[in-house]
């Protein structure tokens, strides 16, 4: 691999300069956290599995018109993708109560909320991404009216695609985190969908038995993260020890 | 006083039946409790000057127009309130980040916050009152969206007012938490301000000096409660050791 430029290295992932202006390579490390760090470990193949998954998903969603960093995957563990300014909340929807929600309003994990719910936390580890308002957001201008409106129907369609897609494969979406950031056209700014889509962000549970597929294996002691990831993988077709890239067959015209 | 009913007994008042139908006797008891109840005491005095500076802040409420369920006082510890069906939110209005908002979103006291934020805690003990945000209220059907905006535009109200109060004597409101609660009219329904306006539910910081006056002395253990209290009410020209109601003289017309 050529030398090059370092941007970032955060808990899961590192960036690199892309290769041209306005790009960055997302490497994705086998690194694991939990708990705002607290709890850290090596999970061999996670970043393969989770590079291949996060492919797949903001794949599917920019050819539904949902808009994402996504442009290519280079190798196992690296993607292209644009560079954007990150907007520093973490955008989560619900499905069904699990985590903290169920904590911090008395509700039982597993209980299915009226409708999804999209909450907003504030991107900051020393604060441990605490919850925020859409009034704190806009006081402190994190983000616009528009903005929110923006994010919020970008988080619902994300909801609506990756729901279908695990329903399909007898998955249950329970929740999800993304982030978005902003990405300037002359004189507009659109938001995409940036960061991953991979188990490490979302709640993942076998309709059938109730299993969990995604980073709870980890937070909670549950089993090998790995085969977990590679479940969901298998099932969706997403082979992680394949090197090539996915690619559809295109349609004849 | 005569037997009657008792249909609450909170941590800082009790609620018995009033005399009609759609009314209740609030009792400001001298209970003082802090985080959550962890730490108690009874503060001699407290009731009394709460339930004096309570009449005060919502009998200057209902003359501008501002709805509140304050009737009458009826002694020192009692005064008659319209019942009404409490929404389980407590309403926070900042002007200046202390308390809560400092630790979760790392801003030091005494900041002057952008413009004035309206935030909401579902009121439950065993919770710990954990902040929501309008997404949480209507999906789970807290409060309409009808009510979030009557609601919002009611403790701003209450803020405008109160800060001027409080700037006349030279203190500076720096938050405060009111109750909101639903009354009846034939098919049409209203929100009013309920619950108290004390210091025990205000920070209200001196402006010269930047000494606390309100519950914050008892909940850091900063000095006499009663004292801090007593000198708001003195600045106020409530007297609490008058036992005749406070009226303003009538205008001749
Ligand atoms: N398209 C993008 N452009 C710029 N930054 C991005 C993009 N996608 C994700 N990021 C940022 O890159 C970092 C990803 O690394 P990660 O290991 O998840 O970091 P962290 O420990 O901060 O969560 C995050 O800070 C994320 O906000
Ligand atoms: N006008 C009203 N009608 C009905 N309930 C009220 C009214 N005003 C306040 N309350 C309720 O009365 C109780 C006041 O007692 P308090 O000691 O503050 O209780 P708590 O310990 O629940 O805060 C609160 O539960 C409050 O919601
Ligand atoms: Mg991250
Ligand atoms: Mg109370």
């Amino acid at each position: 691999m050529a030398r090059r430029t370092k941007i970032y290295e955060g808990k899961a992932k590192i960036l690199y300069e892309g290769p041209e202006p306005g790009t960055l390579v997302q490497y994705f490390k086998d690194d694991a956290t939990a708990f705002n760090a607290a709890k850290k470990d090596v999970i061999e193949g996670k970043g393969v599995l989770n590079n291949r998954l996060s492919e797949f998903f903001m794949t599917g969603l920019n050819e539904l018109g949902v808009p994402t960093h996504f442009i290519r995957r280079i190798n196992m563990r690296e993607q292209l993708i644009r560079a954007v300014e990150i907007i520093p909340l973490e955008v989560v929807v619900r499905n069904i109560a699990a985590g903290s929600i169920s904590k911090r309003l008395g509700i039982e994990e597993g209980t299915a909320l009226p409708r999804p719910i999209v909450e907003f936390y504030y991107k900051d580890d020393k604060l441990g991404d605490p919850l925020v308002s859409e009034e704190h957001i806009l006081a402190f201008g994190w983000a616009s009216h528009q903005d929110l409106d923006d994010m919020v129907s970008l988080a619902l369609r994300v909801n609506d695609f990756l729901s279908g897609v695990m329903m399909g494969v007898g998955i249950r979406l329970v929740d999800f985190k993304i982030e978005i950031g902003r990405v300037f056209e002359g004189d507009f700014q659109r938001l995409i969908v940036a960061d991953e889509i991979s188990p490490d962000s979302c709640r993942l549970w076998d309709i059938k038995s109730g299993e969990k597929l995604d980073k709870d294996v980890f937070r909670r002691d549950l089993g090998n993260l790995t085969d977990a990831y590679a479940e969901v993988a298998r099932r969706l077709g997403v082979m992680p020890t394949n090197a090539t890239p996915i690619t559809k067959p295109k349609l004849m015209n």
